[in-house]
């Protein structure tokens, strides 16, 4: 099965994830933006490539998973970074509060049906994590589930649901990077006036997501828990720093980037008998008047 | 409801279309190779910012649909014209033979299924229109498509429900731009040799798409009845000359940003109250601790 690249970001498989002493900033050793920024546009050709090799083997489906608080740079991260790589192969879904239909089903179905094509990069801004994030922030939203149970323990189920699901998918094949992308609640506070203050910026602007910060303590405790809970060899989570977006995007192209490397992907090649058969319509398409 | 944008290769509403008028090369005035790339760039540009309006406002939708012989051209034309957008604002969906369910459902259920949302392009990568293209080719094929009725005048009948269709669509926000990637007989040949004696491009040959090329007269046939019945002001087709890929491609990406202009895509704008409540916050945001 596959197992997870390296990076200072992989959040570790023991549990000993700890939120206060993941960076927001990058390291003072970085690179400096201009660069940083020639770095990214030579790693997107390199994952466009690859991306091709993918596409025509066929095997592996990559799923990428973004979660963070609001005005992290989710959307600008899977704009840069995926931009440039054919469409064609790489599908970007948003979830946002779930419907009356996906209400009534399990928690996992809105997802899963969502799920990437072998071949191809399935994204989800967002997705079933928000079930230990938000709706742990805010039980009272289990109330709409309308849940037969209620256990006490049911933030373990729904981690143990996770980890069971993840690796069904992990062993059929399917690549799963998770990104947390780490922003600080004074950058965050930055961010929100940017959009307040630069008109062409307004209509992004939520109040309701302003609100949310009242309950930042509770979001770093979720996020810490699920982290924990659900980083493991064969779908990892990187808690990526997210105050600096050059160095977001950069961060998250590389390890997009070694991963891809790391299944050594290889276009397929044809059987004795197809090549015998491709010669033969070779000859005869020559020969067509 | 949105008309169509003037092009030299808009087929007429009229079905005065003869696909052997059609041109398969540029004309000589066409700019060179090297200059249609630049210009292709610069449009993309443009295509990126306007999918960002679209996106944004949040009231069309954008449907391209691609048809085409073998080896015309389109997987490499949606890569070239879409690369560079962001994929959060862009599907793409690949039709290939119907699987059982499909079969069991009318011949526009498996593509309704993926039109486009509202702020969103989505791309067909060939459509319903097989529908009247192959298997008006094969008419054998409709012995597996278990229909309860077969109407002498099934193919009028079937353009009938496609031209309904894509009316529906386009009354109710769906911006419908229909490519037909006209390329001669002659450079198909050429293109399948290319793969046949280019070791890496091996993998994309196809036994089957050589034998189609017998049929190639009943293809030019069924095409250009087939634009001739649905090319309307609110669903136009364009056959576009497809022997240059260069030439292909700019017209492509040229007949979409003049489209897209021509909507007058604007940002949302904020409610009196809105703006009042985002002061409001934003006050409360500064004074924070």
């Amino acid at each position: 099965m596959f197992e997870a690249v390296k990076s200072p970001y992989l959040v570790p498989f023991d549990g000993s994830f700890r939120m206060q002493k993941a960076a927001n900033q990058p390291p003072n050793k970085a690179p400096k933006k201009k660069q940083r920024e020639q770095r990214l546009s030579a790693l997107i050709d390199e994952m466009s490539e690859l991306q091709n090799a993918l596409y025509a083997q066929d095997k592996y489906a990559i799923l990428l998973v973004f979660q963070a608080m609001d005005a992290a740079g989710k959307d600008g991260t899977i704009r840069a970074v995926m931009s440039g790589v054919n469409p064609a192969g790489c599908q970007v879904f948003s979830f946002k509060a779930p419907s009356a239909e996906e209400l009534d089903h399990d928690f996992l179905w809105r997802t899963a049906k969502r799920l990437p094509e072998r071949g191809r990069i399935g994204i989800f801004n967002r997705s079933y994590y928000e079930e230990v994030l938000v709706v742990r922030v805010h039980p009272g939203y289990l109330q709409g589930q309308r849940l037969p149970y209620l256990p006490e323990d049911i933030w373990s189920q729904r981690f143990e649901s996770i980890r069971d699901h993840e690796k069904h998918l992990a062993r059929n094949g399917t690549i799963i990077l998770k990104f947390f992308l780490n922003v600080s609640r004074k950058e965050q506070k930055e961010r929100f006036l940017a959009r307040i203050d630069t008109p062409e910026k307004n209509w992004k602007f939520a109040a309701g997501d302003v609100r949310e910060r009242q309950h930042w303590d509770d979001y770093m405790n979720a996020y810490q828990d699920a982290l924990n809970e659900t980083s493991r060899p064969w779908a990892p989570w990187y808690a990526v720093p997210a105050d600096s977006k050059s160095f977001m995007r950069l961060s998250v192209c590389q390890i997009i980037v070694d991963t891809l490397k790391s299944l050594k992907l290889a276009y397929p090649k044809l059987s004795a008998e197809q090549l015998d058969e491709m010669a033969t319509l070779g000859k005869s398409l020559r020969s067509e008047q």
